[in-house]
């Protein structure tokens, strides 16, 4: 806030303990918005988020040294708590639910809880909201968290959006018993099914040309033990796409593998769809293009390709049309404290970021 | 006791906690034992040890009511906490270390606390052991705990041995990265190494004939998370089988198989033995002709087969010709309240016991 202050932004902290700092615009019109945000996971590193802010109140500096005055009010904003839900944009986009609000955190909090800690109130979100048309449009500026620029390269990753996420608990059921005394032909191994279907979610997934993904990342085998066959295992299956529809194809061909796998060795196998509430959020087309002509204009290379990982940018695309820029993530390494972002990258992105809001701005 | 003091056994608690009752012989000749167990896993049924304990005070009891002495002397055992380590046989053959004395039960006591509240004296076991020569045989009546009996309509199991169980513990190191930003072509996923030899194992024990078996029966993947890619995999791997060199060729194409998915996957795969003191334990040539011959006599099925799940008979094979009687389990279920083995079945099995002992009080 200290930063925002400095960089001549009006500071206010909303209801849902978004931190927002406004700049006067020439006419009356819809706002630009453009930050990202400060709060980060256990064990985390210093640029996922923050990148985004200090290049968004760098964004208002620059503009202030050279005493440009916008047409458009410009506002940047730190969401709270993104890590734990996109909690900040959820509220301010109108979606955060009551049993959000109950759900305890890492601090051992509840958000309702972290939300009044932190200055908000969150009797009273509903003063946090805007809504469509509040808005001329959303920027967020933020490190790739994958290695796709790093490997190839590139400057500026032009977001054509963020991929929806779909779970599902698969349990696989078959018959715990005797690790010795069962002979092999007389088993409903829980964990010789489970494997199989790893594989084949991988071999499906891989199937496609496409960015999309597939990922078991949790299991457990029941009883456990080293000398029982399994009679149960849990494990979780993950699928990413920007295509509902792609996902929605990916995993009905899972489950009709998975029925051979269930028969082979007599194990049923059942999908639980678990709501993550992570529809595809694809960017404003037009956004991109003014993205896009800044990064040529600037001399950077750039990438259309899709976010995997969640953004509060997904949840401001329901009521504004919103845009995204990516910069490089060393080897592509995130939530760790190994994170880092080359100096010059983060100008780039600002740079980036400073020149699409004067273009949306400009009304180009 | 009751029991045992009811078919004229004169009875004593051991250091150890086995309940021993006595017949004496008309020679000074070493003591024929036999019996098992009657402590149960939690959640288990009331045939797996008990059939052999009340098998051996029948036999008894029989004697008695038919005035049949027996050159050699008789003695019923009840060995102390089969199922939590083989507590009672190890005291007895004398390898109960003192380690296994502090091991916390389920009770919430250790077994030297278990041992004295059955009345034994963990700190004199050497009182309770016996030495080779000691005894003249060591026959077990048990249920099979397996489907093998059962499944081909077989009267008694003639036990050729019980097997080996050798336990690794195995890691598969790869690299814990975001789900959504990791494309699948970047992944070091250490689950899909795990699938791939959890399928390994089982291909590998099955492609060979014979009765080893060879099992996944814990996994533990790390972070666990549903939106993260594995970055370890530790997981259980058990083999039995009756003869060590067997399961040394196992395991060698497995570790060899492992080296090759390690290197497809970028994920180093390391085995830790882990060591569960229990080498194949093969009964005596002489006890099993005799028991087949008594079975043959009885006009009773039989069939020669390993036992797959560790006995008190092992211990007890290192100080005596050791013999054991199958029995069949319906469905092979055991461990569970569902177990049962017919009454016509206990009945075959005590009658084969009976005749084994008195075949070998009369030195055939």
């Amino acid at each position: 806030m200290g930063l925002m202050k400095a960089a001549g932004l009006k500071v206010r902290i909303d209801s849902a303990g978004n931190i927002i700092g406004r700049r006067g615009g020439s006419e009356d019109l819809p706002a630009i918005m453009f930050g990202s945000h400060i709060d980060s996971v256990p064990g985390g590193g210093n640029y996922d988020g923050d990148v985004g802010v200090i290049g968004a109140i760098e964004v208002a500096q620059i503009l202030n040294e050279n005493n440009v005055t916008t047409r458009h009010p410009l506002e940047v904003v730190v969401f709270s708590d993104e890590e734990g839900g996109l909690v900040g944009s959820r509220a301010m986009t109108g979606h955060l639910s009551d049993s959000a609000l109950d759900v305890l955190s890492h601090s051992g909090k509840t958000i309702r809880e972290g939300i009044r800690e932190i200055g908000g109130n969150p009797e009273n979100l509903d003063t946090s909201r805007y809504l469509p048309g509040d808005l001329a449009a959303f920027i967020e500026l933020h490190i790739e968290q994958g290695a796709v620029l790093d490997d190839e390269g590139i400057d500026i990753g032009v977001v054509e959006g963020i991929v929806g996420i779909n779970w599902w608990d698969v349990t696989i059921d078959g018959v715990a018993n005797h690790a010795g005394t069962t002979p092999m032909n007389k088993r409903n191994d829980a964990m010789l099914a489970a494997a199989e279907l790893t594989l084949a979610v991988n071999r499906i997934i891989t199937s496609q040309p496409g960015a999309q993904v597939g990922t078991v990342g949790r299991i457990r085998a029941e009883p456990g033990a080293p000398n029982v066959i399994p009679g149960k295992v849990v494990m979780s299956l993950e699928i990413r796409d920007l295509s509902e529809e792609k996902i929605r194809m990916l995993f009905k061909r899972i489950e009709t593998e998975a029925v051979e796998i269930a028969k082979k060795y007599g194990t049923p196998i059942s999908f639980a769809h678990i709501d993550v509430d992570a529809v595809p959020a694809p960017t404003d087309n037009q956004m991109r293009a003014i993205i896009t002509a800044v990064a040529e204009t600037l001399g950077l290379s750039y990438k259309l390709m899709p976010s995997g990982a969640g953004h509060d940018a997904q949840d401001m695309a329901r009521i504004a049309p919103t845009g995204m820029i990516f910069v490089p993530s060393v080897g592509g390494i995130s939530h760790s404290p190994a994170e880092f972002t080359h100096p010059r990258d983060m100008a780039n992105g600002a740079d980036v970021l400073l020149h699409t809001v004067l273009r949306i701005d400009a009304g180009m």
